[in-house]
């Protein structure tokens, strides 16, 4: 086959998947939404969650505006002639040119958003409706809905960044399409601003109002967990929706975006490596990303249809089933893209073996570290294993042991993840080498675009993972309808099993996000230092050939990268303390002032929390998103180009090990209250600890600490490590010195 | 004045610290030592601590004994004529230096360790014995205990490095002074290789025992503090002295030696530059971190004059009062040393300002940064500042959202801590550029020894850091003696007020250990460069210019230096919830079976539970041990000499990062607590929340949460860091490929 023959299949994938996903959604909407009392649940609920996203975006908005102004007119008096990475449009044609690709990336995020919570806040009820009757019917509902988000959101990122790329002239082919990558990293940093935005916002929300509804009522009133007499309860479900769904929406689409975006850059060395070789569609190199991540989705489009299993199955396995079936396909995918696109003319790589076999071997490293981190995950934060079971034996001698043994284990989950990925970053780096794709230069350019083939093939996934993180909160909030409804026991029995399999599938997503990250970290800085060469060959200065952390700013800056990610996390945390606390004195008041609520005589104000939850996560967002944005410019400006690439590089390395431990250790944490929940635990006798008794409680401090650690710090973390890597590559030019 | 002359001072102030540690021991020791009652408890403790240290020490020695010999023999194995930084010596001459250099360092770090708790063990009863007297007499009694302790590891650390190095040609001048830096390195490893151990060990026991003895007596027996009903109290008060005497004196004597050696490495192409410029004394800038460390020692010893004050100061001020005599006096030693010792015979620095006079300003930055960083420390940990309020109202809702604000709290002092940390190495840096110490290949070699000269700077006023913070201990112990005891209240209330201030100046000295150990890092790795070239010169292999983080390995090595701070972590906070449940099970198990315990009938077996915790703590110290020297000996075989310089790097930024946080947050959640208990919370009524009350239990989560973060983990990373320098400079050539 021909590999400009195969770029078609980016419109056609996008296409298709925005079409399954209409059909998925009309086959959500038309299901059954229960009983009049649980469409009332969920009629408030959806306003709160609207009311919360139309505020939150007018705020993301307006700064998305700002920033998109600020940067066209910085780009435009920076970018000059002898700088600008293409001089034809330097100055004002490339600021305006990058100012726009920031607000369709800004805009594009904020739509990831929107359709992650549009349907989500509609699935809910209708789950809860069909766990009244089936395991299965809850399941694909659940899932259904879930994968509407996954993905228009994944579709949403291979047409935007299709899209801008074409506007901007990359179908043209030549010298061209070789400039395009570097006019669209706005793209990335527009996407990258809004999800920091979103996923700080919406996490503070959703864990202030887990954390304050439940200190409120489980703790202080003895009611039990979403108990409508609880003020907070209605806040508290429309966090699962503008946190979980929405941020990680945001999340996820800026990731795909921002790391495609990189790949391309790097496809440039290659493109001009088989431009001079006189390799057919020389093109095919920088288009490769695109087409790739196509036939990803096309498989996850397949594996939708092999969702389906047994009343008594764990529903996990079904699950899991259309994970493997869309790693699977994927290899296929893999194999065709790169045999079709990676067309040498003949020129092979190392022992004789075609180039396109190297690559593919590298791509095959990305899928294989997405199977690793789906076990990883499993292992620290399901209550079937060691990990867990210590934190749950911890709860036993009260709160203090069980916070001891949960950081323990949150601090040991980074070595099985940093020595993964160190593997993973090594082998496909060797493996690109060994295609010997080297340039006029002499250099080996073949590593570092074997890691990037690799973080391809790891997103290939990316739909199917998305639809199953989706599945979490639509399930949980499923039962939170159940429960705010009082439906029968049944219902809720159900919707608890889905809750417990949606935890675990909340936790695999980030370790994905997380592995991917870091794989990508590699790829950007790379991107970062491509561009700096190309600016720097333009204008005549000292090539960056090597990031010296024996200089003493670049030793600085990476001291201050490391630190940024402790600050920021600080900030993120501490803001789900203050909204919470102002929920709880407001909850306390209620019970105070309306001596009703408690015999069901009187209905709390829910919307009075939800206000001011809405305003307070708000207010809370802006700072650490400020912090986030503020201070790569001021170190870039401060201590220049070869220290900002040092605080990238290891504050990514800082990031990715500091949310390892917040999601990991959180999600333990979780997971042992539910394991004691579950009635796991037993004393010296065998006697059963269940609920209520001394070590529960202790275990439900572990799991309220971990809350702001796995929903706010560590999600807002992989976003700032992104951010760090797209606002050093599109102010690259301020930079240098 | 003569530099030469000026050098007869290391010995002159070494041994005057040492005669003046004796006479202040004979004081102390001729102290009245109280009742019977009090005598016995402090023999019960001090048994119980030297059947540990004599237990630990035997481990120690046989793991410092199969060291000496391994590095023997690695070193005679690689250290070839061709590689060689001392090409005469080669071989088996070299080999077995470095492996007595190695012993040596051991031997002095494990008699720093037990000269600590030598005089803390018979302080303790003499403070509590004049408590029952008079605050001036006890804090007076406390401080000059630990100053023997500050004096004597101080003057070991002096008279040792000098030692060896004389021993290995140093005082011979010319080119035997020149080699004589390379060939004691292996004294650093054996300092560090023991102070890990003894830090770990003593760490895990003292906080397995409190974290055991607070949990089974106060939560669950509701009996109070150190209350002799309790079978773990001794375990506890043995656990201050092992832990936090001996451990710190090992850990602040690997520091200062390390450093040392680290300034002296720097201090040779300064000799070289010195040399072919024909300046006088060349050697002098060798000798110059000795000569300025001699000056701070005697400031110290003047400093001790200083302590006295009236009965109703508070006894901070008593202690602060010395520690600015110190440093004034430092300044002035300072301004001497660099003034006779960098006699450049007319050469001017930029500016036409002398050479000597830009090094002094790094010098008193150094110094600057001490006091920086005493105050930080201050801010975080004290209560009546911000954070610790923070904690304190965060605990009324309860302990999940006091653990929240408290991790909040350890995460934001990176900031300021980084910040500091920053502007120290840039500005240091600055100074010493501007000596214009340029060598023969072109390059500016002044900014390294710029910040080498800061370190050293800082390190003036070690010995009185360490006298304050072992009279923390020795306070702590003495409140338990008197407790013990049973002593009039108006002695448990003179010991409560010194344990308070103890708590602040253990709190500071982990600030100035760790704000050191990062300047230190700096010229650590510097000093591995150096050796690495200077063996690279040799051998004609190519010279390492650039620690390249865009280099795969250096960025995969970096990462696991990152992860093995966490991972390091998490096994020692592991190693104490372990060890603190064995006791729980056995305390539990007197309590039990020995039912007149509870009215005084019955003496609870206390030998048992120091047995139990003695043995759990010794097998737990060897895995977190094993893992800090086996991974980056690893790391450095597999990924070589640049990638391993990157772990180090990356290490240090982290594991500084990392110890801050615990220090900090451990120290925070500890005053917490304290701020609670001194009636400072009120209600919204404005009524004191009080001991007992929920709010002050949720504190005492907080404080135990804390307890192996501030005193076992954070101290250990100071030492592995540490640990990772010397590794690295010790063991290059054979990572050298």
């Amino acid at each position: 086959m021909d590999a400009s023959a195969l770029q078609v299949i980016i419109p056609i994938a996008g296409i298709a998947a925005v079409a399954f996903a209409i059909y998925l959604a009309r086959d959500v909407l038309s299901r059954d939404k229960g009983p009049q009392a649980m469409q009332d649940v969920a009629d408030t609920i959806r306003e709160g969650a609207d009311a919360f996203i139309r505020r939150q975006y007018q705020t993301i908005g307006i700064l998305a505006v700002l920033g998109a102004v600020i940067i066209g007119v910085v780009i435009t008096i920076v970018e000059t002639k002898d700088v600008a990475d293409v001089p034809d449009l330097a100055g004002a044609p490339l600021g305006i040119r990058t100012g726009i690709a920031f607000l369709v990336g800004a805009v594009c995020s904020m739509a990831s958003g929107i359709i992650g919570m549009y349907i989500s806040v509609r699935s809910n009820v209708r789950t809860a409706a069909a766990a009244r009757r089936s395991v299965v019917e809850a399941v694909q509902v659940a899932m259904r809905g879930g994968a509407v988000s996954g993905f228009l959101v994944v579709a949403l990122s291979l047409l935007g960044v299709w899209g801008i790329f074409a506007a901007y002239g990359g179908l043209g082919g030549g010298q061209a399409t070789h400039d395009a990558p570097f006019l669209i990293v706005g793209f990335g940093f527009g996407a990258s601003f809004v999800a920091l935005f979103a996923q700080l916002g919406g996490g503070i929300y959703t864990k202030a109002a887990d954390v304050g509804s439940d200190l409120v009522g489980k703790i202080e009133a003895g009611i039990p967990e979403d108990d409508p007499r609880n003020a907070a309860v209605i806040a508290d479900l429309v966090g699962d929706n503008v946190g979980d769904c929405a941020g990680r929406g945001a999340d996820l689409f800026e990731s795909t975006a921002a790391e495609n975006i990189g790949a391309m850059i790097l496809g440039v060395a290659a493109f001009t490596i088989a431009q001079t070789s006189g390799w057919p569609h020389p093109e095919a190199w920088i288009f490769f990303p695109l087409v790739v991540r196509s036939f990803g989705l096309l498989a996850t489009i397949v594996s939708m249809f092999f969702i389906r299993g047994r009343e008594d199955e764990n529903p996990m396995n079904i699950l899991n089933r259309g994970y493997w079936v869309t790693t699977a396909l994927s290899v296929v995918g893999l194999a065709i893209t790169t045999n079709v696109m990676m067309n040498t003319g003949g020129a092979l790589g190392a022992n004789n073996i075609p180039v396109w076999v190297w690559f593919f071997g590298a791509g095959l490293v990305g899928l294989a570290t997405s199977v690793a981190f789906v076990y990883i995950t499993q292992y620290y934060t399901a209550g079937t294993f060691r990990p867990v079971r210590e934190i749950a034996e911890a709860s036993k001698t009260g709160p203090a042991t069980n916070i001891i043994s949960g950081v323990a284990v949150g601090f040991e989950t980074t070595f099985v993840t940093a020595i993964s990925i160190g593997i993973a970053l090594i082998a496909s780096h060797w493996l690109g080498e060994q295609a010997h794709l080297v340039n006029q230069q002499g250099t080996n350019v073949g590593g570092i675009f074997g890691t990037a083939v690799a973080t391809m093939g790891m997103l290939m996934t990316t739909a199917y993972i998305l639809a199953m993180d989706t599945f979490g909160p639509i399930t949980d909030n499923a039962g939170g309808v159940a429960e705010f409804s009082r439906a029968e026991a049944g219902a809720r029995e159900i919707t608890d099993r889905l809750d417990a399999v949606g935890n675990t599938t909340k936790a695999l997503t980030k370790g994905y996000a997380i592995a991917s990250a870091s794989l990508a970290a590699f790829l950007l800085f790379s991107a970062y230092i491509d561009k700096v060469n190309l600016i720097q060959t333009n204008r005549g200065g000292v090539l960056l050939t090597s990031v010296n952390l024996a200089n003493v700013s670049v030793f600085v800056a990476a001291l201050i990268g490391a630190m940024l990610v402790y600050f920021f996390s600080s900030l993120a945390i501490r803001a789900v303390g203050t909204t919470a606390q102002s929920i709880i004195v407001e909850v306390r008041r209620q019970f105070r002032e309306m001596p009703g609520i408690m015999d069901y005589t009187q209905r709390p104000d829910y919307a009075r929390v939800v206000d001011i939850t809405t305003r307070a996560a708000l207010r809370e967002m802006v700072l650490p998103g400020a912090v986030a944005v503020a201070t790569p410019i001021a170190v870039g400006l401060l201590l220049g180009h070869e220290a900002i690439a040092g605080m990238l590089m290891v504050g990514t390395i800082a990031g990715v090990l500091l949310a390892t431990v917040l999601n990991n250790g959180g999600g333990a944490w979780d997971n042992a209250k539910k394991y004691i929940e579950s009635g796991h635990l037993l004393d010296e006798q065998g006697n059963v600890i269940g609920k209520k008794t001394p070590a529960h409680a202790a275990a439900v401090v572990g799991d309220t600490v971990g809350d702001p650690f796995k929903d706010t710090a560590g999600p807002s973390l992989h976003v700032l490590v992104k951010l760090l890597a797209t606002i050093t590559l599109v102010l690259a030019p301020l930079f240098i010195r």
